[in-house]
């Protein structure tokens, strides 16, 4: 697969500017493209500037306002539900998150459920941004149709994402940020690309018989819970995703489960409506609301080395800490660049035609 | 199995007694066997009566205090932190959950953590007392240590539960009430009992390495997280128990991880101390605080019925919703009684002998 290296900063320079070119405010766009860059630096690359095209599709069609007037339409000291009017999910999200923040900074703790939203990037970045001010912070979203309930034959739910983070004081932050099924979507277009059966337990097929071929997944079938089987524990997967959806999409007024909206054309439209648009929720709570924060930093850092001192199983070199991959990806990535394959790259001229940005 | 079958308000009121035997207060010994009494009837064995025996030999031997002076030591109008003074967690967690409950009336959200308490009966039982106020309730606690980290080979993190409650119209409530690995050690001594083997995927030995020998988990090895393996998703299960384990245990103050107190003289005392007792967190939300409550329960009626029409997988008959195993057990053994294995019965006439309250 032939792949090309570019700095990030000039991937976030161009995402900057196409952006901008439909009409999203400049330090809204610069704060959107940070968010796509984050992603990139971080190995996530199915949600950083891969996503550009579509984010461009749709607000070239119309489908995501690009200067929302975002609301807040519900409130109470601690908490709000704020409307963010079809806006980018990269602009409705920082304000939301931010908002979150603010009511934590007055009460110590702050909940923000949003509506009339599209894709927020990754959930990691919010909860980055939430350390930033010793807060710990909470992000979720729901999103397209993609997962069955255990014991269903059918996409019900999103991949449902939950973020969480807590800061050390010598030792990097623990950073959580996982989907609620068995595995990425992505893994099984890999799959798809290169021929390969899947692992059992990651998906049905359309007739919700369990596969190990990816087309069969892909060509109506679905994902299964984190968990895989009821004797795995999927019903515990199946509960988390639908607390996901439940905070995220219906608390806010936002559509969910079947009926949340779709992300690309790639996937079909939802048979109904039944809230506004996409839903997130961001919580933030004051450390020091707790406990002291240097006091809870310190034990951070003993939880981190304790767990990296547990005994290793055999054939591994030990327990990882949450966010240690993702950290090790953007050292790398600062110094050598962002890997882009050449599909992304394709799609990177398309989005430069498409709105007269250079990308070279 | 010698099994006998006992009214609910027999096992409940036999649990008041002897709580009260100890010098617990009155209306206090009332809620903690209520809610040992709701884990019987919601199906969930090892939670009830069957406790009874722990709680009293702690409260015998003065490892609980009957009496605790319990402390609000930190606070902000949506948040505090508990210290339960090492009183009964069956006390101490009602206490700390209504503070979330009325710090959510006045702010919107309420988040307590707490610490110095002690093992506090079924999680469901604090977020169904939510809906009693038309709150979303929360409710995590850490436990024991018994789960191995992906990639570790020894017990470092808890089964470290997570409940939360959304409540219908005309639907009964979704209840999440999960533990966060892989299987419930209980199901670990069941095989035991019956000589059977396990499941592939629930747990690992004292060298590290996978085991269907339920033996070969009890001697020294552990559970694993939900997802089993990493290629099933293990690392989301101990990502999921990390979070649980910091927000419950070092935000509040408490012992985390391998450090968390010991609820039975079963398991050996952890090596050294690095907080106050055991730790649970209880969140809330006024529903109306972010969307108007019959609305929101209106959508819950219809995801509910949305869930359960969702095509069946073959050879089932289709997803259920979380809550109805634990609601289908609470009509039948509120009608039938409670059924108690024969050495549960023997435990709690050897309670009846320390304390001198009649069993029979």
């Amino acid at each position: 697969m032939s792949v090309s290296v570019y700095p990030v900063e000039r991937l976030s320079e161009f995402a900057e500017r196409v952006f901008a070119s439909f009409g999203v405010d400049e330090a809204e766009s610069v704060e959107a493209a940070r968010i796509l860059a984050q992603a990139d630096l971080r190995g996530i690359d199915s949600h950083g500037i891969a996503r550009l095209h579509a984010y461009s599709r749709m607000l070239d069609n119309g489908r995501i306002n690009p200067k929302p007037d975002i609301q807040i339409v519900r409130e109470t000291p601690g908490t709000a539900t704020v409307d963010g009017d079809n806006g980018l999910g990269l602009v409705v999200g920082p304000f939301s998150n931010r908002l979150a923040m603010d009511k934590a900074d007055e009460v110590g703790t702050g909940w923000v459920g949003v509506r009339g939203t599209n894709h927020f990037g990754i959930a990691g970045y919010y909860v980055l941004e939430a350390l930033e001010r010793d807060h710990l912070g909470w992000a979720m979203t729901n999103t397209t149709k993609i997962v069955a309930p255990l014991w269903g034959a059918e996409r019900m739910l999103g991949t449902n994402p939950i973020a969480i983070a807590f800061p050390g004081l010598e030792e990097p932050p623990i950073v959580i940020d996982m989907a609620s099924p068995a595995a990425a979507y992505g893994k099984i277009e890999m799959a798809m690309r290169e021929e390969k059966d899947i692992p059992a337990g990651w998906a049905i097929d359309r007739e919700g018989e369990p596969t190990t071929d990816p087309h069969g997944m892909a060509e109506g079938g679905a994902m299964l819970p984190l968990g895989s089987t009821r004797e795995g524990g999927a019903h515990k997967g199946y509960c988390l995703g639908a607390m996901i959806d439940i905070l995220s999409g219906v608390l806010p007024g936002a559509n969910w489960g079947p009926f949340t909206p779709v992300f690309t054309t790639d996937f079909e439209e939802p048979p109904r409506r039944v809230g506004v648009g996409l839903g997130h929720m961001f919580g933030a709570m004051r450390i020091d609301a707790f406990i002291d924060t240097t006091e809870f930093k310190r034990q951070i850092d003993d939880w981190i080395r304790t767990f990296r001192a547990a005994r290793p199983a055999p054939g591994t070199s030990g327990p990882l800490i949450p966010g240690d991959p993702e950290r090790e990806s953007e050292v790398v990535r600062r110094r050598e660049g962002i890997p882009l394959v050449a599909a992304v790259v394709a799609d990177l001229r398309e989005v430069a035609a498409m709105t007269g940005v250079a990308f070279d």
